[in-house]
Parts: C-alpha cells; structure tokens; sequence
C-alpha cells in the first residue's frame, strides 16, 4: 500500500543532462535540471514530490538515486525521444558562461500531469520552464499552498503575458539579479524589486551568485552574502539548490514569518554553497545533515556583527 | 595657543577637482579625492588631520567646509600650479566607469611631509597615492599606530616593488574586489585575500561596491552586504568613504578585536552609502551624526537572521 504523503513539497522544472566545462574540469552527460537540482536541495528537509519529464534514455541509476532520498517520482513521466540536453562552458571568471548546445527533446510538447497524490502539495515551486506548463500545474492543484516561482530571461522576453498571469499567482519569486533588471526595466535593483512586487509576489528572492541574496517585501529588505568558496567548481544549478533549501527549510519550519523566511534564505544559501562544490550533484550526493547545519552556524559567525 | 591632538587619525591623498557625468547627472570641478572623503567620513567619529597638496586655484570655501568639521589642514600643502583634476563618466550600470581625462598638476613631484603635530598620529590611513609617498608617510612616524592602505591597478602593475614594501608595514589592506584579484594574481576571492595576507597585512578588507564588504584575517572571514539604496547618483569616493568610516570608528572605540573590526565595517558601510546618495561631497556635508546611528541600527535589520 502506498502511503500519500499530503503535506509534501512538489517541484514542476526541467529533468536533464548536463555537459559542462569549467576551469576545474569537465563533465559528460550528468543528471542536471532545475526540478533536479531542487528536488535533491530540498529532500535534506522534506519529502518532494517531482513533476517533469525524461526520455528514454534516462537511466535507471538516475531514478534509483532519487528515491533513495525519498523524491516521489509518480509525476515524472517518460516520454519517446531522448531526455533534455544542455551544454555549456564557464569562463575562468565563472560569474560568465556560454550555452553551447541546448536540445530540448522531450521536453517539446511537454504537457504536466499532476498525479492525484500530488494535488494536495502544500509547497510548490514552479521551475524555470514555460509560464504555460506553470500555469497547468497551478490549475491541477487543490486548497491553499505556499507557492514559488523561477523564470529566466527567455520567458520574461519571450512569453511575457504568461508569466505576468503566473506572478499575479503565486507569493514568492526567486529570479536572479539581470533577469530581475529585465522583467521591471529598472537598472537599480531595489527599484526592480518595487516593481516586480506590484505584478502580484509578496516576496521576491534576488539571487546574485557569488554576492548573495536579496529579500524584499512591501515591509522588509533582507540582505546576506554567500559562503565565500575557496573553489567554485561547478556553479550549475546554484539557484535550484538554493530555491530548494529555501522551500525545504520553510516546509520544515512551517514558519512564514520574517524571521522564517530569512532562517529559509539561508539554508538555501547553504545548500547552494555545497552544490557548487563539486561537478553537477556530486556535492549534494554526499551532503550530510550535519554538514548544512554546521555550515548554518558558520554563516551565523560569517555575517554576525553584534555580538 | 594651538591644541595638539595627539590621538588623531591621519590620512594622506588626494585633494582633487571632480568632474562628473552619471545617469542621474553631472557636476563640474567639484570637491573631491581619496583625502577629501576620507576625511569627511572620519570627521563625524574622530579629529582628522590631511597630508595632501592643493594647487593656487583651490578656494577657501572647501578649506572652511574642512576646518569647520574638525580636520586639520596644517599637513595640506599649496604648491604653484592647478590643483589635481580628474574627469569621469559612469555608465547606465554605475559599477562602470570611465576616466575622460586626468591631469595630475600639482601632484606631479609631491612630497608629504608631515607637520611635528602629525607625527604621533595613532591611526594612519594612506589613501590611494604613489606607495613612495605611502612610504615617505610611514618613516616620518612615531610610536605605534593602526595602519591601514588603500591602493589601485595603477600602482600594483606600475610600481609592485614600493607597494609590497608598504604591505610589509600596515595592519590592513582596503582594496577593491578587481584589484585584490590583481595583486594575487588569484581569480578566486578568498584564494585572492588569502594571498594578499601573506604580504604582510593582518587584515584585508575587500570592497565590492553594491555587494558589499569581505573581510579576511588568519582566523576569521566577515562578510557584510551592501546597504540597498533606491538610486545611487554618484559612486565616485564611496571607497574611500567607506575607509573614513571604518578607521573613524576604529579610533571612536579604540576597539580593534574582531567585533570591533566588524562593527568598524559597518560604520564605513554606513557612511559609504550616504555619500554614493549625492553628488561629490554633497551629501557628507549634510549628514547628521543621528542619520548614521539610525542607519546602523538598519543594517542590523537588514541582515540579522537569528532573532
């Protein structure tokens, strides 16, 4: 018998492969994707349930490993064709890559179907795919949720009116410094946050990579550095993990508050901190509870100036 | 019967003409240099005394706006010629800019020399000059003293051999994130500072513009962000703001363990992101003593997550 788990985490993104080249090396064919990256950033939390869409030649391996950490994957559906590809190369500043090859595959036509164990998901985050298949996840859920979102700048130029209805929707989104700069067309970001708060967040999450998080509410500015790294192998995913610590942290907590949300940003920027640690989700395969907790306190000594 | 303050804070640099286009818009030959805002910024903490040069063309109303706040211009010396004069615009993106014209004037062939009222000095800042002079500041010297020094590209790719001379005698490094990068030879910033401590500098503060301050020693990284303001009109002199603050601070609480470093931090946050709210020293001018009490009680706000 299959035991429901209601109060789970459900992530809709992009389930891919990865090949990657870096100053610190490269990598062939790795599991990578948002709702990857997410699913595996939040399941030190809480259980996550996993909507998306592999090819087949995704490897059992791949799926053996999510379970292990207890992802459902009842939403992931296989489809004919190969899985979805992307290639990229950082420079030796890995504040800058390039997308060398980007194979969309299966993910063309793609169509969510949410599972009926998952339409009680009380956190959702919306990945960074088309703001129509996020619209069709939010209309296949029941009751209230705590909903999060991500976009890139393809959708903000590209699809624009789907993702003002999808902001309109949900209470927070988590979006990188340019992109933010893109969707409100204000440099100053501060003045971006403003404007993207009056197309519906409550909350928007500005990640800026190695300078860390911004957090911004009608009533609150939070700020924090990121872990400074001696060595950024692989920054791929950075952002999934951190939005997947984030929505762990708050499914755990269950504490919404300011407070809440600051002690979730942080826990995200912890996870990120592993993920970027080693190639694709090498790190986070190995991450240990105690170690996310031991690096929390550090970044308490990291930023502590009052006591 | 002049007073001598025998625990002053003393800076040497520039004193220099400004003129500046910003998006927000441009000023012609206003007050500026690394002396002028350092010693802005330390006067609301501290006594400060400047060792620079000015040309004939210097008016007495920027010498009034300095003796009214405290700082002591017996080391200020006026040679025949046009004071230094720089030129610059800074782009949509202000973390750009570009140098439109530079005419050295009577800083061509300056050297400090310091008045027997400066020479025991407890808390030097040796703003962004010729490490020579840097040097020259140094010997003339009693006692011991906080030493902290600021530097740039120009001077670590043209003269390396004075500047490490000078590394070798300071306490602390204030030096810009690129910059740190150069003198390392280190892309990554923590591999960057920590080659930079072995130098000679206990401390290295990195200044990354709206991200923030790093702080490095053997035992300890701090790192602050910025504080997010809604429109920056003019970042020039923000850096060296930032050192005024951190040293003033510094000398206020005579508090040089960890805490009061990170609090010094702050102090220079603090009064770095008044100065970027107006053009040239505009906004310095008209800063309060409570504006910048109130506003440390903000970063708190903005970055605690423990409470």
């Amino acid at each position: 018998m299959r035991v429901v788990v209601e109060m789970s985490i459900l992530v809709v993104g992009t389930v891919a492969f990865d090949s990657i080249e870096a100053p610190s090396g490269s990598v062939d064919r790795v599991l990578g994707g948002s709702a990857s990256y997410f699913a595996v950033g939040a399941s030190f939390f809480h259980p996550v349930q996993i909507v998306g869409v592999i090819g087949e030649d995704f490897p059992r391996e791949h799926l053996d490993m999510f379970a292990s950490r207890g992802i459902d994957l009842a939403g992931l559906q296989k489809e004919k064709g190969p899985t979805f590809y992307w290639r990229g190369r950082y420079h030796e500043d890995v504040n800058v890559r390039d997308t060398l090859e980007l194979q969309l595959n299966v993910l063309t036509g793609f169509r969510p179907r949410l599972p009926e164990s998952y339409r009680n998901a009380e956190y959702v985050f919306l990945g960074n795919i088309d703001p129509e298949m996020q619209s069709e996840v939010l209309d296949q859920l029941r009751g209230s949720r705590y909903l999060a979102c991500d976009t890139m700048d393809h959708w903000i130029q590209g699809n624009r009116p789907g993702l003002e209805k999808v902001l309109a929707r949900v209470e927070t989104l988590v979006i990188n410094d340019s992109e933010a700069r893109l969707l409100s067309g204000e440099n100053n970001i501060v003045r971006a946050a403003r404007g993207i708060l009056k197309m519906g967040p409550k909350v928007i999450l500005i990640k800026r990579g190695e300078y860390g998080v911004l957090e911004f509410s009608d009533s609150s500015v939070f700020a924090t550095p990121a872990y400074p790294l001696e060595e950024v192998f692989d920054p791929t995913g950075a952002g999934d993990s951190f939005a997947g610590g984030f929505m762990g942290q708050l499914a755990r907590s269950r504490d919404h508050s300011q407070r809440g949300l600051r002690r979730a940003i942080i826990y995200g920027s912890v996870v990120a901190s592993f993920a970027v640690e080693d190639f694709g989700l090498k790190r986070l395969d190995r991450l240990t509870p105690e170690e996310i907790e031991s690096r929390f306190r550090q970044f308490l000594d990291l930023t502590d100036f009052h006591t």
